[in-house]
């Protein structure tokens, strides 16, 4: 296979055109030298593309079959059609001009009949993927092991019944956490995908977590053995495949971490899609994981709130998209994180340029947000009515019960002695709702 | 109003008949003294009728307004209202022959126009109660403060943007807790039904978690210096009446009380309802606080799947209540919790003896669920297999994994070493379902 | 009382500022005259304020009381307090400069002691309503009867089990529409509050669906006897306050009206909270009323998709109401219909104020969007797409298929003997989702 | 490939062994020649094992890949394997003792490299199947098309852009429909598996439902001319694997039918999993099918309540099961129709016995809740009760009403003259569920 040039029908990088640009492929909004408070936006946004969807996933369903017929799937040297995939993937990065991409190893290189000799094709493409980078800008945001598609994983990896299994996945996860570190990986991921139960009937619930904290450590060790800086990512989902996956939410795997002492180590890489079938909306996943010290990273797509699975749909949606960007600039923005697109073409989008439009859709989408929140924040439009609204807090008296020198006597017995009769106060919810509409 | 014998057509406490009892109004199953597992079937389940909704609650939804109509509701001395009402509350008890009762403050007694009007009016209901019991069986599983129907907590108790409402609230829940005392409560509950938000366009999500973190150790250290030695108990709901509620599930309460070093004071008060809410079965909550060691309290309902909000409805459902007895059972039962009616009847129930036939359907519900619980147990019908399946981690090596005696690269060489190439077992998830069948 | 200059803080009523306004209550895009496809953007979006929300609702929910502590609802003489309801709902009415108001027959007037009573209460509001309208531009969108609240319709109005009800609520019909009809009502909405179940164990489903047949029926005959006009209108929901409600999604209430011979003069009333609550889009639902004919009306708002239950929200969301004005303003848009506010302020909102900033915030999202959805429509951004798709359709074979001049037979024979292999083409999802947002 | 005797571990057929039954594979309550209302269970639960899930489907998931390892799927030679899993179905169907099977056209035949192939291949297996049927007790219950798995079928079949698709779709319909007469099939069912749309952005809803018309039509049409006596089966599904499908619940087809004027011909085969994806109960589909005479057949399945996908999992829900047969047995029980298993096992059940188990444990629950509804009908526990509460509609006015003998105003009238005051009485939710329990 040797149809790179003809893959794609576009053969120049996508450039920024402005709003009015009549060009289909430019971008409107992603202007990625445009400054912003202080940085580029492409030093905000840090895209990365991610190889699975785009480029290992047929376009099946549990309904039907393949529907891409991508050339690099259909041939028989595994390790050749591996090579052919990664060209077609780097094409794209520059096509897109994004400044990152992230893998697991089962996407890149083909399993082998052993161990062995899958972290040897592993490292095999990884050398592809060092020479490629050598000669391109783009980086590695981060890699991460596939534990959930072949069979011996169908009952999970560190937590499986079978130590076999967990002894398995480690040797899988050394790889790909010494691959991801060669290529100069910024992160490393761990999405349970599998980590969680069909059935309470067969399963030992506590076990099974001590099973999975046991794993995390094992890795928090290992990162540090070999110097690996970047932080640990856990992706939080609360089912599919499984019934129930322990990693259900951000605060749950925030108890997880803090129970198993893995904060120092450990952060959380936050998706649209798996924050509403958890039942909480993106902003506020991302608000906790602020909150609770362990924001982490982004994989940036969106779900359909109509339906009960994950589809993983490239992020369109620009308003919800710019209080999430506001909650997150307002904290810093990213460090060693970026918004992964962890997000597939529809199955019918069957031709390759829908992968190009599909990208930059929602890059621009996530650059009108961007530039929307920055907007917010400048103009104090919502951080100035919450700092009102608590200003009771900042008070003597609120400052004083915060700090633990009131003791619930104290409060009641000057409750009662008062005869303190709080009034409320509006929460004022449509005129912020209508507010925000002024700046997406 | 001096109704109380005519308020129910039933003038003697329900008795046990056994399966094939012609009476509507036998307990089928309920046979209180039967013993199981070393212990009478009424000290398992250990039964409490909830004041909220049997007795406070006038039928209205948010369609609708009273349908039940009840006397004590329609008078205009606000105390003697509170007095008939527990007249008919201990009536029901007795009928009902149920060991504990649970309420609010304000389901037992009206507030006033001061707090110390308040607090002085629940004493009043409390002597009462006091005397009630004395010549009753019933006791007082717990008592809890209402921080969520006056327009004062509108944007929360604990979590308000204003400190005085925390104040406030701190003075309401050291009466309910003293009361609770006095009448020798065997745990006291904290709901947090208003601690939460309606949008995060107006809440600083951490600044409300350590205001609720405060709060709550505020209580334990009251709890303490009055000497009161049960449990707290939080609930968990994910959300209604607000948006979010940040006792969204066990889970997170179990991160909650980590975080603020409270879980050596707190337990929780898991409600199937709340579960389903969560998107969680009521087994997987029942099972994690297990786990977790978090396991208090039951509320013990069911709600519809079918609909998005909490309907209370009496549990009926024998073979899901079955599977989270089995799991309580092996964890060796209540300690200081237990089945907490936290249920109302439908709006359109407005029989009086209505109240009676739901609690005597959902208590049958419950003990033959118990019973087949216990069977499974003798049985090892679930124990045995899971032990089976789990056996890996009890040899040598699997210990040594847990132990950390392994690390990644001892692992990944294992398996690369040895060719590692471990086979799935089935699951067998048909098999233990039919299996369970077997016992419901 | 007497309290109407003061009520609300604005005297004037608000005007269109354009984008950069500065005034906070200036409408940003609802510019009344802009003319759009010929037509004066308050003619296309054709506002109306709903009485129920906004002047009736106490600001409580399932958990709480009262929060709006409303001047009219806090009175003994209980006309008194509807006339004083009316004089602020005109103010509302004139400062937001709507064309349009809703009520039903309990919104305006209070229930007597007899139908007899409740009907004369009505007819004395609608005096003064009359009187109102004369000297305002605000007209009547629709009227409707609350058949849902008194706990004699608590088993459903033309659905209960009692005849004497379906015969009461024909009452308050019949008064009710001849009050609409004498009002100059455009429309007649029966909204089927609690024609459903709460449980199948107690229901004749199939008797149900007969009696709320006949009693649209009636109610049909009776607008043609009287010489009213506009179409009935029926409001599809799902579900709360029943279990169940037969007027689930636009789908259901279609197979009702085509089986009770009702097509001819009732269309639907579609909310968009509703839809989502029955598991659809709001374009989904507007786009399935169209293609079936039914489209009548809009019950304006937006729910929570992460919540269960019907919040009625203002609508804020420009990108979803764009693209169901594309599809209305595609098929000529309104006739009869408008866009009703079914929308409430959250119960914290509890300042005058946030009456008035949540319908200008929601005006201008409804604005803002229908001015998208016209430029969609010039530059036929979707209906180019779509046309082109689906071109093999209108070509010979395609309308020989279409026009049942071809049997299954003569297709399959055509099938094999040409040895037919169809192509799948491209859906363009992504491409056309990223095209949206250059319009909205 | 010759394995029959070894590939499942039981050789002889599954018995009836009691509820005290020792053998892990006996029946417990499934004693097929056991009189329920005059018929056999046999007859009346009409079981059939259906070819997809039990033998095509290799165990994948969206996030896994093949678990079960099926040596008939692994093989170079596409009828041969096609052959050997007959074999293994047939062997199940024995072992089972099962009186039906049911299969598309893709499940028992490869598909050819074009129609005309597809169409002999599909032709010479049913030449082996009528062969296998001759020594066997089981017959067919349906056969269906696979219009869904294809590429070509991305778009739909019916309701596809491409009438050429339509066409295809014809040429495989009218062979499966023709060889499902040949094998004496009592029934044909249509599944709209992606009949529906994806996004509305490219979709001409009402162009889609008008094709879909049409081609259900032409399939009456040529099951008149062939001489197939059973009715086509419509089967409702809301969504999955398109985002919304035409055949979205038993109302929405219904009213599809009325207005395509299918109603003569076409009845539904409903199924647990759509019925609750779609919002409903199982119960509530089934009763709603036979009140508007559209109820055909059954897929038996149960979904889980807290997942938002298929899961097609083996139904062991009798508590559930036996309100939905309660309301079969009332209408009369199937005439045509059955009990078609269209359930999965889990993808971690990969033993062969597996299988077996599944079967024997959902038949086991499906014969014990028919028992139970007998039980319950016999005893009129929930017909009475039903009959007594609608009593009024059966008295002159009631009728009169119902027979179009009253006018709105004529009831208008009545009840203000008569001063009508209808009382609420109790629905008696609680008492009829608890009744229930007493016979599951
Ligand atoms: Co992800
Ligand atoms: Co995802
Ligand atoms: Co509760
Ligand atoms: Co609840
Ligand atoms: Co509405
Ligand atoms: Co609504
Ligand atoms: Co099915
Ligand atoms: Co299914």
């Amino acid at each position: 296979m040797n149809a790179l040039p003809k893959f794609f029908g576009a053969a120049d990088p996508v450039a920024y055109g402005g709003k009015a640009a009549k060009d289909p492929l430019a971008f409107r909004w992603y202007d990625k030298d445009r400054i912003v408070h202080g940085k580029r936006l492409e030093d905000h946004l840090r895209f990365a593309v991610c190889y699975w969807h785009s480029f290992c996933w047929p376009g099946g369903d549990p309904f039907g079959g393949e529907t891409f017929m991508r050339p690099w799937q259909h041939g028989s040297d595994a390790m050749a059609m591996a090579r052919a995939k990664a060209d077609i993937a780097f094409e794209l990065f520059r096509l897109l001009d994004v400044p990152f991409f992230t893998f697991h190893d089962a996407d890149a290189a083909p399993e082998g009949t052993t161990l062995a000799e899958s972290v040897a094709n592993l490292n095999a493409i990884a050398d592809l993927f060092e020479q490629k980078m050598a000669s391109s800008k783009v980086r590695l945001l981060w890699g991460t092991a596939n534990l959930f598609t072949h069979r011996r994983y169908m009952a999970g990896a560190a937590t499986n019944p079978d130590p076999d299994v967990f002894t398995y996945a480690a040797g899988q996860v050394r790889a790909a956490l010494e691959v991801t570190h060669r290529l100069g990986g910024q992160n490393y991921v761990l999405w349970g995908g599998r980590e969680g139960y069909e059935t309470l009937l067969n399963t030992d619930l506590k076990r099974e977590l001590d099973q999975l904290g046991r794993f995390v450590s094992l890795v928090v060790e290992h990162k540090h053995k070999i110097g690996f800086k970047g932080p640990l990512l856990i992706e939080p989902k609360p089912k599919e495949p499984t019934k129930h996956q322990y990693d259900f939410d951000v605060a749950t795997c925030f108890g997880f971490l803090q129970r198993y002492d893995l904060l120092d180590d450990v952060k959380l890489n936050v998706e649209q899609n798996h924050a509403i079938l958890a039942g909480h909306s993106f902003q506020h996943e991302v608000a906790l994981a602020q909150a609770l010290g362990v924001f982490g990273s982004l994989d940036i797509n969106r779900g359909d709130d109509l339906l009960g699975w994950d589809t993983d749909q490239f992020a369109m949606n620009v308003p919800e998209l710019a209080l999430v960007f506001h909650d997150m600039l307002k904290g810093g923005g990213f460090t060693t994180g970026g918004l992964n697109f962890d997000a597939k073409i529809r199955r019918q989008s069957i031709d390759p340029d829908d992968l190009i439009h599909a990208h930059v859709g929602s890059m621009d989408a996530c650059a009108q947000a961007l530039l929307a929140a920055a907007d917010m924040l400048d103009a104090e439009a919502l951080t100035k009515p919450i700092a009102d609204r608590y200003a009771g807090w900042t008070g003597a008296e609120g400052q004083a019960i915060l700090a633990g020198q009131r003791s619930l006597a104290d409060l009641a017995d000057r409750a009662l002695a008062s005869g303190l009769d709080p009034q409320p106060r509006s929460g004022r919810q449509e005129y912020l709702e209508s507010l925000v509409n002024r700046y997406v």
